[in-house]
């Protein structure tokens, strides 16, 4: 289910980290074989995303020719949405961000209806930044599981029962006129974190933002399983007592931890509904919770370390079972609280997780924890690209 | 972490599966080139596993030479403890189980009388099954972790202090005069389940014996994560108000389910205890608490019965991270009860595994749930050998 980086990626991150190159130098840099490199470099100058960049002499032998990326070759774009929040954004080759912007989530609105907005969202942003459309490549659409990602199809009748089985991929590819491929949100995140290549890190994603879910990257691809729809960290029970859950198991760690369960649990309490306004969309409201944990109300304070605490339990349960030795929080509700929920978990897994006599495991909060499930998105479209007849097709 | 399975596994199954063969057949069985397989052919008959057998015409073509196994050409010793249970395994070269000897466990015996213990248990099982010393190329050693695969060395004070660290691999194998691997028991019974090859299938193991533990296979392989401890089930935490364990978390399935905390219970119950001798060590009480349950007796029932429940919960959990199709139960604390934990797993998959309605999981019970582990550790060494220079070596 899972092969190696591809190489044009690997190449390809090497020249962007370098800025200006030689072929000899690629080829220490990425263990790849001359012959290799020499292919891949060829196929990268003829898709113009890599160019000639003069020469250097070194000593007696012959003058090095340079290469440097073409930023501007090509942009990619990604779209990330649940039920409070659409995060659009447009990558360049280097994987810079040079176009984001933030609208609505879905809400309670059909799939048609949502579709036309994603496809506006992304036609003005590229209006807005100037990029021609004819150098982005197609577009990653992140959301929530379970999906069935070769078809470009949602699994879940969530957030209204007219998505259960419609054609995200195909209706978006259609209404934009470009390639698009779904992808689900956690994994997305870990992708964008990880970047084009991911320098073949390994490391689990624990993802919160309307929900929770979770990603494994191994040697810089994602953990897949057999539907790719693995790593539902925001349903494994951590409550067998709890309270039944749509998805068919008891005391999930969503229900117990989530947005959507502590602003409920804020909402029941008077004294505190009348301290935060809490008349606002969940996502909105459990910052302000958040906040005022933050700024000292004990109360707030509380419920979100609740929350923090069933995190930390069952990112030890992610940890035992997959065995990494890095996580990394990203999401947009952890957007303020990622130092909090960071300091709980990586307690957590000090003290509990099993391996920690043979190796550290290392919790970090993403530095685009809003934006990195959308950035994934579009990394996931120009990897697509190279796994070209090897990977899954983008749909359109 | 992971590679493809070794071609020369693959061959060497198409082989042992079909009996005789032609090598234009095992081109279409296997789906590689003619050349990939008249290379693997060349190295398996230079090694005397495989033996030319005769010539079949097919029309007018040229006759087919055809190809057997050599099942007595070599063998692996595999053997499984822990404290209550020695299993010791002999298999051919065609996997078969060609000698097996039940000893006792290491108890609280020191490492080196214990290792004294393992070599004479393989020695008298050679002598009794007349299997040549020469043909024997290694023995799998397989118990619980966390391990160092790679120093062939446990790292944990089971059952006595002075195991920690103790070079186990090295000193067996000098013991013995053969390289010896060590092994994880649950990723060794998922091995010993799949066999040699496996079919490349994907699923996962729970394992109990005289603990809980868990592997999973992917494509024929098992999930390694970063220091081959991963899918430790037994630790994960089903009750985060349980007691405290010595691997740092609270509430783990092994003591709310394992023999240990079953048996535990029951002696704690005097009419039980009246009734079912429990003075035997923790995995014979429990398999004769398993009896009584199967023979009606309602307290045992129920004891056998939360255990039950709790490991199907921690499997529901297995599966929403894994995203596997099926699911394998082995272990000796399977050997009566099975069924029982079969149809308890089954049945909270087909309610709350979080992908149900996108496939089915299914739960099966090992045809060797005794045996499974040992068997995989002398799977993982004919395994080993095919991967020389690519995977990790034997000790000694």
């Amino acid at each position: 289910m899972r092969g190696q980086v591809p190489t044009l990626s690997v190449v390809l991150e090497a020249i962007r980290d370098r800025g200006t190159v030689s072929r000899v130098e690629l080829t220490r840099a990425t263990g790849l074989t001359g012959a290799t490199i020499t292919h891949a470099v060829r196929k990268l100058i003829q898709l113009r995303f890599v160019r000639e960049a003069g020469q250097v002499s070194s000593g007696t032998g012959t003058p090095r020719r340079l290469l440097a990326l073409v930023p501007e070759a090509c942009h990619t774009v990604g779209i990330q949405f649940d039920r409070f929040r659409t995060v659009t954004v447009v990558l360049d080759l280097a994987g810079r961000v040079v176009g984001r912007r933030v609208d609505a989530g879905a809400g309670v609105r059909d799939p048609q209806t949502m579709t036309i907005a994603l496809a506006e969202n992304v036609n003005a942003l590229l209006a807005e930044t100037g990029i021609p459309r004819a150098t982005v490549l197609g577009a990653g659409i992140v959301t929530y599981g379970p999906q069935d990602q070769e078809a470009g199809v949602l699994l879940t009748p969530q957030p209204t029962p007219a998505w259960e089985g419609y054609p995200l991929a195909d209706e978006l590819a259609a209404a934009l006129g470009i390639p698009v491929l779904l992808e689900n949100d956690a994994t997305a995140a870990g992708l964008g974190h990880a970047g084009l290549g991911g320098a073949r890190s390994s490391f689990a994603t624990v993802y919160m933002a309307g929900g929770i879910g979770a990603g494994v990257m191994l040697d810089g691809r994602p953990y897949r399983g057999s539907s790719s729809n693995g790593v539902e960290l925001g349903h494994i029970s951590v409550d067998v007592t709890g309270a039944a859950c749509g998805c068919g198991n008891v005391g999930c760690l969503e229900n117990v931890a989530g947005p959507t369960a502590i602003v409920t649990r804020a909402r029941a309490d008077p004294a505190l509904s009348a301290r935060i306004d809490l008349d606002a969309d969940t996502l909105t409201a459990f910052q302000r919770i958040g906040r005022a944990a933050l700024a000292g109300d004990a109360e707030a304070r509380d419920l979100v370390s609740a929350s923090a605490n069933a995190l930390a339990i069952a990112t030890v349960t992610l940890v035992n079972l997959f065995d990494v030795a890095r996580v990394v929080l990203a999401g947009d509700a952890f957007a303020d609280l990622g130092p909090l929920y960071r300091e709980h978990t990586q307690r957590a897994l000090a003290r509990s997780s099993f391996i920690r006599a043979v190796h550290a495991v290392d919790v970090e909060l993403s530095t685009q924890a809003t934006d990195a499930a959308a950035i994934g998105g579009a990394v996931t479209v120009l990897r697509d690209l190279f796994e070209s007849g090897r990977g899954r097709r983008a749909r359109g």
